[in-house]
């Protein structure tokens, strides 16, 4: 044939119609492994920009991009479904607020008893991105935390942590062998995890496969930016951060905070 | 007497030492009206970064300051104790967090049936800071939020509107006869609000008087570093920010998206 009938061109018009939008939004470069369900992982008093940082990136992206993706989840996972809190855990300081967990770490293991490869739970999807948060809380008892992720990352398309969040992917073992970044004002604490990881000091961010480690708090902007560049595109990750009103920094390197704190490469021993 | 005494040096001394802590934070350079009660408004499908941005500043500030401002609070204002969500009102979106209010309007008026400037119920202390955060539920039904920020606003010490939160500011009268600015995607819709409203089309903030507006989304957070360098002073603002890993935008007028967004200044009819 070497005409085109009407009822093959109308769906390839109906796709680009429908992929830019009147406001000059770009179509999504990945379209077959669009990640379907984030859970964020509330960990003890979790820094509010650790965790609505990168929820605001992916809240902007799902909100202009509705109906492009299939159906879409964000899922809260906390050992029980009492309120978090981003409230420090200094003694006096009644500064936070409290969040609500959707999911039990047990509720979504038991129905995904595969450790997250199944769909033995119809009303919990599997995760395809978890985000690991720090805060305050990362110093006390996370003993819960560290298990499930350790159990649940082999079943992830991606994980990304934030902060002090670092240290629970390195006590699951998932930074083993790997290169990371973490908080740099408290480098000499969270650099102490895991084995044979090279963290690296002067990084905004650093990508290891699937394991995005993001650096102190607010770089956590940044980092999600560069993981939606890479599943989504770069076009669209800029579209969201002008919608956004967010200059990015786009430089995985660009890190004035690791002179600031004085702080240098590290090796943990393998 | 020409020599000082143990007792009247030690005082100083430990005074300058609680002041300046080990890792160099400087002292606060305002002592005399420090906010003791901040309080956010959760506006209907609140954006995470509106209210998590200007959050996760102050509770950098409060939790590395702890002490140093005597007791310092925040409360969640909502029309009811429900949870809010920062899910976008769109169909087919299960994309949110829910938070929980701490405190409703009629509590809080009740409580200070003088607009805030009383004490009459001493768990509930005067709020001195509002924050109103946007979001997409600020273009449906918000004419409780708009009467409770006209009537707690002659009380108040400073009020800071983000994003399309100016919106309610606008509506309460707030805004009348002074400059502002808001978001610059929502902006034909979000500068029709307001008699006599300046609205300044390249800036990143506003302030006029104790009237604190940001642009969109993420402008807020550079917003609220420069309250805090107005209030606790700039050194403050810059050590929390450091501590954060944010590199501040501090030029009020830095605004690469007004461009972006092909806005102009608009002036509501008086």
């Amino acid at each position: 044939m070497r005409t085109l009938s009407l009822t093959t061109v109308l769906p390839l018009l109906l796709s680009l119609a429908s992929a830019q939008s009147s406001d000059g939004r770009p179509p999504f470069q990945n379209t077959t492994s669009i990640p379907k369900h984030y859970a964020l992982l509330l960990t003890p008093s979790v820094d509010p920009i650790d965790i609505f940082g990168p929820l605001g990136v992916l809240t902007g992206l799902h909100m202009y991009y509705t109906n492009s993706t299939g159906r879409v989840t964000l899922s809260l996972l906390a050992p029980s479904l009492s309120h978090s809190t981003t409230n420090p855990p200094l003694p006096g300081l009644d500064f936070g607020a409290d969040l609500v967990p959707t999911v039990t770490f047990d509720e979504y293991l038991s129905a995904h008893p595969s450790t997250g490869a199944g769909g033995a739970n119809a009303s919990i999807p599997p995760i395809d991105v978890l985000l690991v948060p720090g805060g305050g809380g990362t110093r006390g008892n996370v003993s819960r935390e560290i298990a499930f992720v350790e159990t649940i990352y082999p079943s992830l398309q991606h994980i990304i942590s934030v902060c002090t969040g670092s240290t629970i992917l390195a006590r699951a073992g998932v930074l083993d062998g790997r290169k990371a970044t973490t908080n740099k004002k408290a480098w000499a604490w969270a650099t102490g995890f895991g084995r044979g990881v090279e963290y690296v000091g002067k990084a905004r961010w650093v990508r290891d496969g699937n394991v995005w480690t993001g650096s102190g708090v607010s770089a956590a902007i940044d980092t999600t930016y560069a993981f939606l560049a890479d599943v989504y595109g770069e076009e669209v990750s800029q579209w969201v951060a002008d919608a956004s009103e967010y200059t990015r920094w786009t430089d995985a390197s660009f890190d004035p905070f690791a002179e600031r704190w004085n702080v240098s490469d590290v090796a943990t021993p393998a």
